[in-house]
């Protein structure tokens, strides 16, 4: 059974053993929920890609001990109209041999609510493409593990003046940035790289894509090489993660990109239901 | 500077902060090293690769730092003719905006010794090829980071009569063990897998090759297919580590491997010079 461990705020605030496989190995999961108005947003979503990579990973927890620990966590969430994030945390536990888990593990879910970060500029943002490539595990693409020592390499060689750095594939084709999927625009049609090559499945891309399709307005899974970028044929490209919705790429590596001509419909799809409500 | 952190006995009798970015994010490093008779083994080496590690990932860690941690660590390993296992684990330490580490870390040194896992037959192991493949960074390659949730899947899918599970890269070359390097005698030469492919640079490898090359015998870099091992070419297969020293591996997917020609040199290598002080 899943021991449920509940910051006061900041996750600084609890401890772990430091034998916990989560430390060890990164052998666990995590989840970065915006909450607005006090409500999680597309929190159900988020619920199932947990589930989803426990059940991948091996790692026992149940939907009822998930909403457990949510049900304790929800005093923490502010009813005011403050955003905040609310981070879960899920690790294998203590014990086992090594590397080898234990048959049958005691997971820990740690979870802790904290303002969110500053949105960025509607207007758009500058990255840069980085030099340290993604490596993906077909096994463990799409699962947001606690493996993320790439995307933190990624991060600090990022300059200051940039809001993300953009990583690739082997062959040089963009995948997603450190913290974000990419969503663009190429002879008029909406695309994103190939969701099995990406190490993130993304919530917000799922969100976006669900509200174009109603519109009739479907999203391919297409290669983005940078030199694409410079063509004509290229229409903008976006940034999409829970917790900042959508944003406009202005620049990459400080050469401008086209501004998406329906940049409003994308920014305003990745505006979360229940911030309506 | 670094904050030192000593267990009792067990890295499970400490705990640490739930935000380091560790935990968080596998931002770390760590070292396993065997004691016999109260001295560590290859201390030198595991202290180097610690250190250019750290430098790697930017993690501020100085070599006066590590050996204070060293000293203080000194008392709990047993004078007596038992062994143990000296594990050092580094993190960035709390703190930095999401991914991106803070300008100055203050990293955490956690130490602890712990009895060493049971020594493996002498005449050899039976081990399997695992079906998760192998991703290196080219970025991280070498690195024993906290970044380990590859080998942990491995692990957990190999049956439990086996000792370890054999880990391929795309094209379905044999690279490394999970927590094993590979050295195996090929047209009575000796090989081991390009070591810009494994996910860890090996340091009972080093010792045993370095042990090799002062008889005048090198070890080449070549990679190794599952089919060559049955082929009369192939003389046989070793796992390497600090811990275990060297064991040949007996069977391969339940077939039988060659039984290696120079079994007692290698062996015999793989016990640590401080064994005998």
């Amino acid at each position: 059974m899943v021991t449920i461990h509940l910051a006061d705020n900041e996750p600084g605030d609890l401890v772990v053993p430091a034998d916990d496989r989560g430390l060890a190995y990164g052998d666990g999961l995590f989840e970065t929920i915006l909450v607005h108005n006090g409500v999680p947003q597309l929190l159900e979503a988020h619920c199932c890609r947990l589930l989803e990579g426990a059940a991948r990973l091996g790692i026992p927890l149940t939907a009822e001990e998930l909403q457990q620990a949510l049900a304790r966590v929800s005093h923490r969430m502010s009813a005011v109209p403050a955003r905040q994030v609310l981070k879960l945390l899920l690790t294998r536990g203590s014990g086992g041999r090594g590397y080898r888990p234990p048959a049958s593990p005691g997971p820990r879910l740690i979870t802790s609510v904290m303002p969110a970060p500053p949105e960025p500029p509607e207007a758009g943002v500058a990255v840069v493409i980085s030099e340290i490539p993604l490596t993906v595990n077909p096994r463990l693409a799409g699962i947001k593990s606690l493996n993320r020592l790439e995307q933190v390499m990624a991060s600090r060689a990022m300059p200051d003046d940039c809001y993300e750095a953009l990583m690739c594939g082997e062959q040089g084709d963009l995948r997603e940035g450190t913290r974000t999927a990419l969503l663009y625009l190429w002879q008029g049609r909406w695309f994103t790289p190939p969701r099995d090559r990406v190490a993130v499945r993304s919530i917000m891309l799922s969100h976006v894509e669900y509200g174009l399709s109603r519109e009739g307005v479907p999203v391919s899974e297409g290669e983005l090489f940078p030199a694409q970028c410079w063509q004509p044929e290229f229409g903008g490209l976006f940034l999409l993660n829970s917790v900042i919705g959508a944003v406009p790429v202005q620049t990459l590596d400080g050469r401008k990109l086209p501004r998406p001509e329906q940049l409003a419909t994308i920014v305003s799809l990745a505006k979360q239901p229940e911030e309506f409500r």
